[in-house]
């Protein structure tokens, strides 16, 4: 139990993990809780960028789609992260955004599993997944006639996988309470009912272990600015089981998943496997820089991996929640107790302070984030958030509520973005 | 007439535009004549993006969205790309990539030219339009039903906007040939024919005159690494008249096309006008670049803007055109002579040695590219290209062919990108 600050100090002196905080940069005087929102910069990116910018753009120019591999870096890249999310070598690819590439999955989903079947056209989800999830399939289902059936908690999950599911929309890590569905057992329970799963892996990928292939799933998508530390808006990632892969055409059938995109025929050949799923030219230097973010998440490999990193993960958010339950006991935890079903993250809810009191926090230099309508949201990255910052986060957010700082009109006002 | 290397440096010395080409960086030993496909790197970006790196991303963090205008920087730049294409502000948006603009325009098109008019299902476009537009349309047109009307010759769209055409689907300047259309006259004839008209202004935006309101258009597209000198996979813009802005919801309903996407809520509400165009979070690092880009070619407007850059681009190619023919008789001109119907590029096809002569060239410092088949492809930028570049670029040309040079076993065997 720990049970002051030296306590905190301690595991930190002890962490085997520690060192990977070397390689990042990290403002003074912050103790950053949002990596699940926007990973931190790695010490290795503005070199990379720079390069990427100075000499394979501006001396390569074009001649650096060959000579430079960028031809070939969203395959490159989405290998790495298919070693962090149980893909095998050439079945993940990175392009586009999270929300795109679930257009192109649920749509091949949805096709695929009511070949057959032609009376499975819904798509069951949960009311709490990350919107723009559930705004993708509606928008998708108004086109082919399915419903959306939501859910207000996993145990309703099951009996909605009826004869009319054609598929599964799930978020592995809910992004506002970081509760963690357990991946195997629901595709499992989605294939033996018929339907197949589409997973988002926006707020595992980098952070809790995740084995596509051992759970044999079907279709995933995730994000690349969260646990991978690729930079604000770093492009995503999309994978599909080969089985699949090659059975469907998905609808966004640009001109980079075309089987010879430089012959320029006028009719679509789709690539075989993955690279169908690519469309136009990927944004290079934000490509470049989710290249390095995922390095930082590799660098842990030698140290015990993922593994390593959720058992560390699981020790921060145990402080964090045991510190804040003891001193705070206004806030109610919003994330689960069981470790099991808990990411990254850990939550708090009040009904009506919640987004002064993180405006407050960050005023401090402890930036979590507000989520809507009610959730205080602390992410714990493992690569880089000590013991102690936990401790210390724990004490600030005490001290906002004890001293009415949060009573502020300035922590009142709402911004563009919470 | 130019008739000696003399006369051309007598060209730039008297450009009024000259100035303009201090805003790029260029390698020592190039004449690069590729801008069409990947515009030069502007002087101003390696720190700008620097910036955004280190400062913004590395010391703001997830603060910057608000502190550092992130949120708003996709209309931002959309606003000075309208200034180019005659789009006002508010109206255009970066985002994602051309193919995926193309879906999104597309699928609008396509659902408004049919409303009452229910056998309005065709798309009418080109073979030689650039590919990913034929894919993203035989894609949309295998669900939708409708079939995609293919003409070889420009005199042959009129004849096709018929009773069962919903959309003509155009790229402004063929990518090919350079060929450009009349747009304002192409999109009375579709109006005249109960059809709507979806531009692509790939190869026009920052290189030619477009006035997207003077011309009543109702789509448009276009990209950010051509003569936007965006970088290397920049993010691409959408256009939609006011006037159809708010008549459909596009399919790729992300959440940063919500009315609210901070208020997390499960069901979506497009947000008016062009912003339910947005989808996913957008690459910041390559978006900055973009606005670095677009800022070489504002520069332009007190030396005349838009049409200063036309007059000189086609004073370039006519004397690029001019000294090839020439020199290199065994060439034939694949571009417009008009100049009315000309882009800002000079091709000329050759049945057998375009691929082998263009990497000869390049091999030479002169960098075009081949298009397939038989296409050597030479893009003129106003903005970085002097009239010396385009009378040694026609002498190296000579000089290749004369010498047997493109013979060589090295400049025959093809590249992953050609």
């Amino acid at each position: 139990m720990t049970t002051t600050r030296d306590d905190a100090l301690a595991l930190d002196a002890a962490d085997p993990l520690a060192p990977l905080r070397e390689q990042f940069v990290l403002p003074d005087g912050v103790i950053y809780l949002d990596g699940n929102s926007l990973g931190v910069l790695p010490r290795a990116t503005p070199g990379r960028v720079r390069e990427v910018v100075e000499a394979e753009w501006g001396q390569g120019l074009i001649r650096s789609w060959n000579d430079a591999g960028w031809i070939t870096l969203p395959q490159r890249v989405g290998d790495k992260i298919g070693r962090l999310v149980g893909a095998r070598p050439g079945e993940l690819v990175v392009a586009d955004s999270t929300s795109v590439n679930l257009f192109k999955v649920l749509s091949a989903a949805l096709a695929l599993a009511s070949e057959g079947e032609p009376q499975r056209l819904d798509v069951v989800s949960e009311r709490s997944n990350f919107p723009t999830d559930l705004y993708i399939a509606e928008a998708l289902l108004r086109e082919r006639g399915g419903r959306l059936v939501l859910v207000d908690a996993p145990e309703a999950i099951l009996p909605r996988l009826d004869g009319h599911c054609a598929v599964l929309l799930l978020t592995h890590v809910n992004y506002r309470t970081g509760r963690m569905h357990d991946l195997a057992a629901l595709t499992r329970a989605a294939h033996e009912a018929g339907a197949l799963v589409v997973w988002d892996l926006a707020h595992s990928a980098g952070a809790v272990p995740v084995d596509l292939h051992a759970a044999n799933a079907d279709f995933a998508v995730g994000c690349g600015y969260k646990y991978l530390n690729g930079g604000p808006g770093a492009p995503a990632f999309v994978w599909v089981h080969p089985r699949h892969a090659d059975r469907f055409r998905q609808p966004l059938a640009g001109w980079m998943g075309h089987a010879s995109p430089f012959e320029f025929e006028p009719g679509y050949r789709p690539a075989s496997g993955i690279a169908r799923y690519l469309v136009g030219t990927p944004p290079l230097l934000s490509l470049a820089a989710l290249d390095c973010g995922v390095d930082t998440v590799l660098a842990a490999e030698p140290l015990g991996g993922i593994a390593a990193l959720r058992a560390k993960s699981l020790a921060l958010t145990q402080l964090f929640i045991g510190h804040v339950e003891a001193l705070c006991p206004q806030l109610e935890l919003a994330s689960p107790r069981d470790d099991a079903a808990r990411g990254s993250q850990a939550c708090f809810a009040h009904p009506s302070m919640a987004y002064p009191v993180v405006q407050a926090l960050i005023a401090r230099g402890v930036i979590g984030d507000f989520r809507a309508p009610d959730i205080l949201r602390f992410g714990f990255t493992p690569l880089y958030t000590r013991f102690v910052d936990a401790w210390d986060a724990a004490a600030h957010l005490h001290a906002v509520l004890a001293g009415g700082e949060w009573r502020r009109p300035e922590f009142n006002r709402r911004q563009a973005v919470t």
